[in-house]
Parts: C-alpha cells; structure tokens; sequence
C-alpha cells in the first residue's frame, strides 16, 4: 500500500477541496495524487404511476452545456442520503414520494475523487410547488422509457447516475415482462 | 443560461486542473462554480471465454482504501478512447482482446468535472506481459457474474463504470436466456 508522506491543501471551497498528497509506493516510487473532497450526492429515480421517469434539464458548467439528468443534489452537512433526495426531489421538482427504496451507492471517479452517488427510487408521487435555489435554473418534465433509451442513443453522452438509473429501469422491465419495453 | 464573468484558475496539475467561476444567472443572481477539469478516461468490461470478468484491485487515495473495479485509466493527449482502452488493458493487466466493442459514453460527476468516460467491451483475450506504471500496484483477478454480483452487496460502493458493467452484463445474460444468470 502506499504511504502518504505531504499532504498541501490546495483549494478549499464552497463545495470541493482539492489536496496534492506525497506519496511512496511499496517499490520506493516517489509520486503526487490530485485529489477532491466532495461531500457526497444523490440521485432519484422518481416514477410517476404510467412509469415515466422525472428528469431535470439544467447547464452544467463543467460541460458547457445543458444536460437532461435525474434530479439530483448535493448531501449537507449531517444530512442523510435518503433526508437529501427528499429535500433535493421537491426543491429541484416540486414533488414528493410516498415511496422511497434504496437502489445503490457508488463512487463516481474513485481516481480522484471522495465522491460517494447514493441512488434512490422514488414512487406514489405527489406535486407541490418547487423550491428552486438562486444558482439554479431548472426544466423539468416526464421521460417515457423509450425517450430515455433515446437519449441514451444521442451523441449527447449521459451522465453515470441517469445512465444507471436507466439500467435498473429497463431490467426492472425486464423482471415484470413488460413486453413493451424497449 | 448562466453568464460567465470572470474565471480564475486555483490549480493545474499532472492530472487536474481548476477553475473558480463567477457566474450571473437568468434572474440576476451572482454565483461561483468550482470546476475541475478532467482528460477523460476509459473503462473496459472484458470477459474470458467463460464469462468471467477481468477485474483489477488497487488502493485509492481519495477513498483512503483498496477497491476492486474493471481496468480503466485515462486519456493521453490526442488518444482516441479505444486506443486508450488497449493501452490500458494491456499495461494493467497483461491482456490483449481479439474483439472491442464500444458501449457508451457517460458524464461522472457533470456538477463539477469535465470528465467523460467511455465505456468498451473486449472480448477474445490474448495474455501478454502487464506492464504497470511506477506509480500503480494493481492485483488483478477474474470474477463470475455471481462473484460480481456478491461485490455489489457488499457494504464498499462499486464505483460508477463498474456498476455501469456489471448492469451490461446483466443484460447480456438475460438477453442470451442464460438461467443461471443471478
């Protein structure tokens, strides 16, 4: 195993922190590691009763562009995975759940990132009213599971979450032989 | 969509780089992204002839633990994702393959990072001599589709294109009638 020798902050901001860290190899090789803390997120795959998926379409800056992802958002201090995809579901869609199963928990770029995705399914919708935050800009609408595979098929690459979310949709279909799906 | 106003550069290392970013939304609101920058990466699901899939384990520094995962790494300059994806296969595990397919591409982590990872199988494996970096210690194994599996119930996340694999693999095996599928 390696073994930290430094450890220099880098950066420390609002939602990341970046560390170099020394480390040596068990060979004796001398190298650096680029590192970011994040405070860990979460998605939901929220269904509505015709089994449309709840999607969010917003610019992210890192992609410089828009992307349709799974409603999604960032853990607060203290918070739990699944107090975060309530809140984070309402805030970003105006909806609540009566329904909310634990699907999995992921590292997203475990090369050099802290990062930990927490996956919820979310069923028995019920719409309020959303509560957008002032740094967000925010579509929404219902995905039929084909327009989903679409997008999956357009040359506009998925994110990690919407594209396992996608996964357990199509084999959750599979497992009740819906002969529909795609 | 957000307006860019001003763009600072924290940090430009090996790997990373970042970027703080004042932004103005639509509705006036001020705001800073923190963005890392990321090459890109590839991930490969290869299978043996008896459908065992080379698995590779290593210590990750951000997780501050080891962690099995297929073979991955990232993007050299001007190397298009499947030349990366042999390259990698071949330096991390010894294993050249008769056959690659693309699978897809997908955002990590779009709140924050640029990384893209592309996702390849490769099938007809060739063993040669590995050929690790100074700066990797990697053990590599070949898991059933069951082992897998197992993994993924266990209390350590999977990371994102693991899981995105193994979701592929389930597919394959219930497309293929295989019974003894999980």
């Amino acid at each position: 195993m390696e073994k930290k020798l430094k450890q220099s902050l880098i950066y420390k901001g609002k939602l990341l922190s970046l560390e170099v860290i020394e480390v040596v190899m068990p060979s004796g090789f001398r190298t650096s590691r680029e590192i970011v803390y994040h405070p860990g997120a979460v998605g939901i795959l929220a269904l509505n009763e015709e089994g449309h998926i709840l999607m969010v379409r917003q610019y992210r800056t890192a992609l410089q562009g828009y992307i349709w992802e799974i409603p999604a958002g960032k853990l607060e201090k203290g918070e739990s995975p699944l107090k975060c995809a309530q809140r984070e579901l309402l805030e970003e869609t105006g909806y609540e759940a009566k329904n909310w199963q634990f699907l999995l928990a992921f590292y997203p770029s475990p090369g050099y990132s802290s990062e930990v995705i927490h996956l919820f399914l979310a069923k028995g919708l019920i719409e309020k009213q959303p509560k957008f935050e002032a740094d967000e800009e925010i579509t929404i609408s219902f995905f039929s599971p084909q327009d989903l595979e679409k997008l999956l098929k357009s040359s506009q690459p998925l994110d990690g979450k919407t594209a396992l979310a996608l996964m357990f949709l199509r084999q959750q279909g599979v497992k009740q032989g819906n002969s529909n799906y795609p």
